[in-house]
């Protein structure tokens, strides 16, 4: 196994550099990489620092690290990419090719828009996430009318992470509703639900897994028996074909790709947008 | 104001083509951006679909679209590139120098590790989800043991997304403590986090905007009034002095910087990476 330092170097918070990096390196394996996260660089002293810190790394890993950035002002990101990294930055690499095709200059630094937590996108997303809370697990039924979006799963099937996280990434108001024994019998659609037919996705997962997940939680007892996980999902999934609401099975994906999977079927637009 | 429109494509969910994308974006101004994301474009027939969408745009738009995309399969990323977008790829700009610098190949597709969600890096973002939830607004204080951070805020000063954030991102297990009047007013700090100094780290905002914040939820009354505003958040942060609890002003700061300052200064370790 090779050793690697890896740096994500931002003016900013540095979840773009870790985001691009991270990618990059899922790309290899038999890597055990060291990564370290060095945000708010945004002065030539602390630029200066940084190139420090990498040079002491370069010479005592005996090869240099690899260093992710998005270094936007120009003085900070000339004094890092002085130091003996490997310098992958974002800027570098994107900007010239998106003046030219935007016909535009990119804003000087001491121009660009500061106060995120102030713009309409970010204001979504802290909204959606007061929204997923407050209607997580079929709580305020009321709140229904506002959603864009109402899971439904047995319980544990991922649907609370899955509203959570369209909501912190991309402001959707999505909320969801546990399908209990009463709904798993019942011949027609849960009252609550029954008006929102078109917002409606359901949620479900193997029976291995839902009972792994549930054991952690409660290892003996009917909740986490083989017998009622199977039952459980077997009357999910069937409720979800007899009222054609559009499922996806959670066994092998990730929240991001459960959230993006149902954002592009139902063409819910995403109201916010992180960077 | 010129309109341009832009798309994020991957094959995969397309999250890493839109922080690239939108991290770039936000660096200019006076432009109208329609963004479409197209995720899972992973087999050749997709690729072509995507490719008539943006040559249709193209016309449409009288200018080409701008593509940001993380496409890993040649073949796939071939046909899209062949399209008439303006191309910004981040394989394209990075995967070579990685490799050099690596010095070693990047894994060929089909071998690429595709079950995320049984990866550890995983796992720590979902029971630190769960962990965030179960000790939420001071909830489970015996879960304190298990806390890496432990937040404290008067109401709404930002504490629930601030460790949703931390536990979806980061994976780390981060629980919140709402100072209520009791503790505002004693001399020791309150006996549930009393035993945990070191994870204790503080939340406050300007009176205006909690104000503003708690109007919302509830318009009259003491619990948005000036004056009651003001007093709590003087005395938590004269509690925060007094016992040394390191805190952050989160006014003009998203969930991303108050997240990315609690980290570097406390020097927690970022558990999961997403990519």
């Amino acid at each position: 196994m090779v050793r690697r330092t890896v740096y994500f170097v931002s003016d900013l918070t540095g979840v773009t550099a870790e985001q691009l990096g991270n990618s990059l390196l899922a790309q290899f394996e038999g890597i055990d990489i060291k990564a370290v996260t060095l945000p708010f660089v945004d002065t030539a002293e602390k630029a200066r620092k940084v190139a420090e810190i990498i040079d002491r790394t370069a010479e005592n890993d005996g090869r240099p690290p690899i260093v992710f950035s998005t270094l936007f002002i120009p003085e900070v990101r000339a004094i890092v990419h002085g130091s003996n990294g490997v310098m992958l930055d974002l800027f570098d690499a994107f900007l010239d090719p998106l003046e030219r095709a935007l016909g535009k200059k990119s804003l000087p630094t001491h121009k660009r828009p500061h106060d995120i937590s102030e713009s309409r996108s970010y204001n979504y997303r802290i909204r959606a996430m007061d929204f997923a809370l407050a209607t997580d697990d079929g709580r305020n039924e009321r709140l229904y009318s506002q959603a864009e979006l109402i899971l439904l799963g047995v319980s544990r099937s991922g649907k609370t992470p899955t509203c959570l996280y369209l909501a912190l990434q991309y402001g959707v108001f999505a909320a969801n509703y546990p399908l209990d024994d009463d709904d798993l019998e019942a011949e027609a659609l849960p009252g609550a639900i029954a008006p929102y037919r078109d917002k409606l996705y359901g949620l479900t997962i193997s029976p291995e897994r839902l009972r792994a997940i549930r054991a952690e939680r409660r290892p003996t007892g009917r909740y986490s028996s083989p017998q009622r996980v199977a039952y459980e999902l077997r009357a999910a999934e069937a409720l979800f074909r007899r009222f054609g609401i559009p499922y996806i099975d959670a066994t092998h994906s990730s929240i991001e790709e459960i959230a993006s999977t149902i954002l592009s079927e139902t063409g819910l637009e995403r109201r916010a947008r992180t960077y």
